[in-house]
């Protein structure tokens, strides 16, 4: 690999743009027109981007992202990273990093949504994709639902979108990304699961670049087809003031997994990544009663 | 060691359970006598005491402790454990633990406390203090106040005492215990300490087991005389929603701190300890906005 971007690593880290553009688009659209529920009094909320350059120290390490927050009376905390970082792995980590024994450069580009609604009806919800290049290169991702009250029909929805998805590509697909993401986001200290689950994949290399390439595209695309159709279902449905204090109580769950278990976190703290970034993911109230 | 407690470890014990009851008795008392402040129409908080035992699958791992919840209109949440289990590390495990990779079999027992009060202008706190036995047996523990607004009178004073307990049988312990405090209760991924600090220490064993346990009562009874006095002459004191809205923010990297990297949070997490227990020291109510 090299530190200047291939044109399919240039064309990835154009889409992972083009996606955040059309996924805030969508969650604006949303705040636009809701205007009759709990909260509609509220001005609709507007992402607010900050860009952000990854600290060089050695002059090797490079690059950044943009980081864009939308606080809304739909969407309590909405939040879009996408970043496009390249640099050297440090000798313990390369370990285990697929093909970065042999050469610790690394060139790493995503995008990462997670969504706090308002309205404890709304379930909450993760998505991200990424392509990551040492002397291999693949993809990985996934997307999860995260209900406060579980209901059937959202999470049937949420994972048949998914599963459309993953079909068109290779019919083994959903089973076993579904199976990861059951295992990846439990909570074992409370032997139970952070949410009604979806997909994740990791180290997605078939030797097809463009396919794969296409492939976590789609994930994304049934991300932003699904989720505003579940918000619009759910969005004017009432709430008390006791389904709120629930809301506030499960998101504790969300943020212990994420403290706790949360690979990406874990390793984004840990070799000084951008602390908002990372940390946007936090649900904006929580409640440990 | 034997599983079968000695005439010490008794005395350690009940100790705790002693400095349990003290401690519970004076957050009670202020409670009641909290009658002219921001929400003092609500009804004095009592502590609500839990029985729990730490689940044996092998019958030799045993154990239990108590619980003890206040939830009330000075403290927002106020928790005091106090637990004894015995039985056997894991063979990892018991390489990092002195003593332990001669004989896995280990006793231990202790207090924690940790404090959220309503008032963003009183301080939180914690204090922990705890005796473990292996072929080894040593003392362990320490305090640390976390003020949302820094305060140098109550952080000298807080201070003061503690170092007045250390200097009556050490006069190296406060400087070198101080320093162990602020580097263990430090939030790398923000560059920022978690609060004014305090004393922490750990495998206190100077070969005169009486001398020990003198210094660990003596930390346990410093806290129980400071820290009500730090909240007495605060929680009179007004606050706006914009502190308590700061106080919330703060809050959040108390949670940080707790989940990312305090060890016996970790260590209880993940070596199936009460979850309930181990998780009383999270905040009742945090924001990340």
């Amino acid at each position: 690999m090299s530190t200047v971007a291939s044109v399919q690593q240039q064309k990835a880290a154009a889409w992972f743009g083009e996606l955040r553009d059309r996924i805030c688009a969508a969650f604006e659209a949303i705040e636009g027109e809701y205007k009759f529920g709990q909260l509609s009094e509220k001005p609709p909320g507007r992402f607010q981007r900050k860009a952000w350059e990854r600290p060089s120290e050695s002059g090797e390490d490079y690059g950044g992202g943009e980081t864009s927050i939308l606080r809304g009376r739909v969407f309590e905390k909405a939040g879009v990273n996408i970043s496009t970082v390249y640099g050297n792995f440090g000798p313990e980590f390369a370990k285990q990093i697929p093909g970065a024994a042999e050469d610790p450069r690394f060139w790493a580009s995503g995008i990462s949504v997670v969504v706090h609604p308002q309205n404890p009806h709304v379930p909450a919800v993760h998505m991200n994709t990424r392509h990551i290049v040492t002397t291999k290169g693949w993809f990985g991702g996934g997307a999860d639902l995260t209900p406060v009250f579980p209901n059937d029909g959202d999470a049937e929805d949420f994972h048949a979108a998914l599963e459309h998805a993953c079909d068109a590509h290779d019919p083994g697909y959903y089973p076993r990304f579904r199976k990861w993401c059951d295992e990846y986001f439990f909570l074992p200290h409370r032997n139970e699961p952070r949410g009604a689950g979806g997909i994740f994949f990791d180290y997605l290399d078939t030797g097809d670049w463009e396919s794969d390439f296409a492939f976590t595209r789609d994930v994304g695309l049934a991300f932003l087809d699904i989720y505003p159709q579940i918000v619009r279902r759910r969005m004017g449905q009432p709430w008390t003031e006791a389904e709120r204090e629930h809301q506030l109580v499960r998101r504790g769950r969300y943020a212990e997994f994420n403290l706790l278990y949360d690979r990406g976190t874990q390793f984004g703290l840990k070799t000084g990544g951008n602390v908002d970034a990372i940390l946007m993911s936090l649900p904006p109230a929580v409640r440990w009663p």
